[in-house]
């Protein structure tokens, strides 16, 4: 008789729990749809970045107005390389944490709602952290000419 | 003595249901903290506005890059006049559910990960639907001027 109850109260446990546990992953699961507001896009297959990153364009830019808009997703570690535009970039980081450098200044941290404006022609990096993602919006004019590539980003500049 | 084995068991249930509670409610309180990327910034007391709304400028135009990027949010049922911006203008939803009207077109609407390029001198106006507020990234060229303010957007426009 007391085995029966046992199991009896184990089961109430159990089907109490139950709700609590589901509605409990469904939030979590809510919460990672939601946390990024833009798809991710498709994955970066040029020489440009070191690393996986993904972009998805949301603006692209024409003759009545030549800003474009990208979203990127970085994987830890990643990052592009350095690289200048013409008519200058806006970042704004919307997830994760980031990496931003210019050339001679010291390397930034960006986390979710920091906005970075980088002046035209003025070399610099960005891209995630080495344990977190990395989840930015790029704002960038092209009235002026295509982004200019340059070298790699080197793992002591990137671990300073 | 099969009270006070209840008792016990009515103690053990309680304190297995407490911790996944309060992670429960941990989440929550994160995602209502995360759900806002950046801040909501200043009321905006202008008369271009129907409804309470606020901004925080996230990057001012200066003379290397005229671009402005704005964070602004709605409350259910506020809205801009008809305006046009001389450069045109770019709308990021990043929050709830908006409405965005051009001269001429149908209202649209617009939530989170929509993106919409406004072309420049085109009168529009854009703000939240009656029942949920609406957040949105602005980009906005000042290189031809300021923004045109026009009249408000009458109820009949608005609900139709």
């Amino acid at each position: 008789m007391k085995t029966m109850q046992t199991s009896s109260l184990t089961l109430v446990i159990a089907l109490l729990l139950l709700p609590v546990l589901q509605a409990r992953a469904q939030q979590e699961q809510k919460w990672a749809e939601e946390d990024t507001i833009f798809p991710r896009g498709e994955k970066i297959e040029n020489d440009h970045f070191n690393g996986a990153a993904w972009v998805s364009f949301l603006i692209r830019g024409d003759s009545t107005n030549q800003t474009s808009v990208g979203n990127v997703t970085f994987e830890p570690g990643a990052r592009t390389n350095w690289h200048s535009h013409p008519a200058g970039q806006i970042i704004l980081a919307t997830g994760g944490v980031g990496y931003y450098q210019e050339k001679g200044s010291p390397r930034r941290v960006l986390r979710k709602g920091d906005a970075v404006k980088c002046p035209p022609n003025v070399p610099h990096w960005h891209g995630a952290s080495p344990d977190q993602a990395f989840v930015q919006i790029a704002i960038t004019g092209r009235e002026h000419g295509p982004t200019e590539w340059l070298r790699p980003v080197s793992e002591e500049e990137y671990h300073r």
